[in-house]
């Protein structure tokens, strides 16, 4: 009698595993099923740009170019005009070139190792699985999807796959911020009693209109910026908020007729911590701050591509000269090819889901406390 | 037919042409009423202080040795032992000693031109208002009193007795927190629209106990810190609040059983500005952040005895060697002697209220949104 389990079981048994430890799921069980380059291999995975707007453009393709683990190797794109443009500036295959019909095929291309979903977040979840069920490894943009139901179908066809699902969580690969992650684990300065983060910008008229557009983005500041007060709750406390209220604010009608211009949430804590957090598309702000029972620390700018600064008591945390980005993706390329799980898993971003979830019921009930 | 309203009328008339711009009351229209040595005089006004705790102790007394326009003539106590000291600390005449039965007889003393109420906040109407009885001019701790209708009660006893009324606004004789009060006014980086402010500390075991007392306090770090809060935001916007949101959270049930640990809360303003507000007596906290159409400005403290400091754009705001409450003591005596109004009267103390009035409504509530 077979008493391991079958292959056809194999994802049953690994669900039953992992339970609690969702983040370590099917690639660490079973290193061996994960596919990609092994661990001693020097090669650069290949990555494939979906979607080539402003992030792709000026940060992700840029960042590729320092990479060391990984490289710029295909873009899949709806625009025709852009096919020669970065063909020609990152040395990329016609083979590698994808279009939005043609994407399915690129589960036989073997340069392409994995997949980097930055389309709008109403794509977010069906690129994401199509490159799963090509068997491509997914980077995904945040937010992760439009809501729970998703991030749980992304996470499922990933491990059906066998293939790894990454966030795009640059934080989590700036050293500062890490830093801060730090102090919520090894608690030096007692317990974390209070968070306030805010993540605001105003928007101009020049950026990717879908995020106007509730159809395509899912809602307006919370899902572009709100997720990164939310995530910086989260690593500043170590905890998943228990309970939340939020409250929206509008001044521009017109503008952001479809989606939320400012909100306000405040989070529980199983500890006791709380949070209060500001994201808005019409003002500015950023900045998380955190109050210890004997300390305090601040990260300003909190989010900033170009640097993230701030201070834990007297320790003054300077600007770190690194591409987060190029982090980001490096560190994803060594977890595909060593087999480990990336520290940004796609539960990372079923977490903040979930609050985003929470945080629009609240909404719709007049603030009223919402347990997650 | 005498056409000028008759001595007893006079009250009533001035009520009538002082509406809506009630700072500007009977001490304005009729100078000659004001109490006190003329403008001319050069002599320091007497200040007795009604209360001995904390507060007077440690920051007032200190300050008046320092004042120019007023000095320590007076006390107020209901602690025998307190008497010599402060007879041979601070050189007050015997017969400048008070105790809470024999207050009123205030009224006859010549040497005290001004009451400083500095008891807890329950005390704040009652000694304010016999104070003005005596006909002595007042100073008022802040938060002016427990609620709204003891804030108009003062201000009728005040203007009944033509006496002048201020409340303990240090902030507003500080330099720094005077020039966020320009920027709001004269508009150089456009529109307000988005005001952060945060007020709070850790309590410990050594402060007077009657914060912790509702029936004493009224409530707890709202009405303690809050206030400072919404200060910020009604100084830095220049506008009064028209709509208030706020919730609650509680971490210690034993020490803050009958009065609010930490409260949030967010406004709303004419122009379109909001504001989002953290007030606790159990996290540290302290900063103003002000988002305008074009420029941002922060104090961070915003609220300290020992100054504050921070930016307005690329300006930086240096902590200004000055004693904040020797010039709000100083700036108020003058007042009284010039017959000229204090920049913060008693209506800017009522404005306050009415925002905590409708703030504890929405903890009622709940969370909702209450019209202020």
């Amino acid at each position: 009698m077979n008493t391991a389990p079958r292959n056809v079981d194999r994802r049953s048994f690994v669900k039953g595993l992992s339970t609690g430890i969702a983040a370590f799921s099917a690639a660490s069980a079973f290193p061996s099923l994960a596919r990609g380059a092994s661990a001693s291999s020097p090669k650069k995975l290949g990555i494939a740009l979906v979607g080539l707007g402003n992030y792709s453009t000026k940060q992700l393709a840029p960042a590729l170019e320092e990479a060391t683990d990984c490289y710029l190797a295909g873009v899949v794109t709806g625009t025709k005009s852009k096919e020669a443009v970065w063909r020609e500036k990152y040395g990329i295959k016609r083979s590698n070139i994808y279009n939005y019909e043609n994407y399915d095929s690129i589960a036989s291309n073997p340069d392409i190792d994995i997949v980097y979903v930055v389309l709008p977040n109403s794509m977010h979840a069906e690129y994401s699985i199509r490159a799963a069920n090509a068997g491509k490894h997914v980077i995904c943009e945040k937010p992760m999807a439009m809501n729970v139901a998703e991030c749980e179908a992304m996470i499922a066809a990933c491990k059906k796959n066998n293939v790894q699902l990454s966030i795009g969580y640059r934080l989590h690969f700036d050293p500062n911020t890490r830093e801060i992650m730090k102090v919520a684990k090894e608690k030096p300065y007692g317990d974390i009693q209070y968070v306030q983060s805010e993540a605001s910008f105003i928007m101009g008229n020049n950026l990717d209109a879908w995020r106007l557009d509730r159809e395509l983005a899912g809602g307006g500041a919370v899902m572009d910026m709100g997720v990164y007060c939310i995530q910086a709750a989260r690593y500043a406390t170590g905890e998943e908020p228990i309970a939340i209220r939020s409250q929206e604010f509008k001044t521009d009608w017109n503008k952001f007729k479809n989606v939320d211009e400012t909100v306000t949430f405040q989070m529980e804590f199983p500890s006791g911590a709380y949070s209060n957090s500001t994201t808005s598309y019409n003002i500015r702000s950023n900045r998380l701050y955190v109050s210890y029972s004997k300390g305090l620390a601040q990260l300003e700018p909190a989010t900033k591509y170009g640097g993230i600064k701030g201070s834990i008591q007297d320790r003054i945390l300077d600007p770190q000269p690194i591409n987060q980005q190029r982090r980001q993706m490096d560190g994803f390329a060594r977890s595909v090819k060593t087999g480990t799980p990336s520290i940004v898993p796609g539960e990372e971003g079923l977490a903040d889901m979930k609050v985003i979830e929470a945080l629009y019921k609240s909404l719709q009930q007049g603030g009223k406390r919402v347990v997650i």
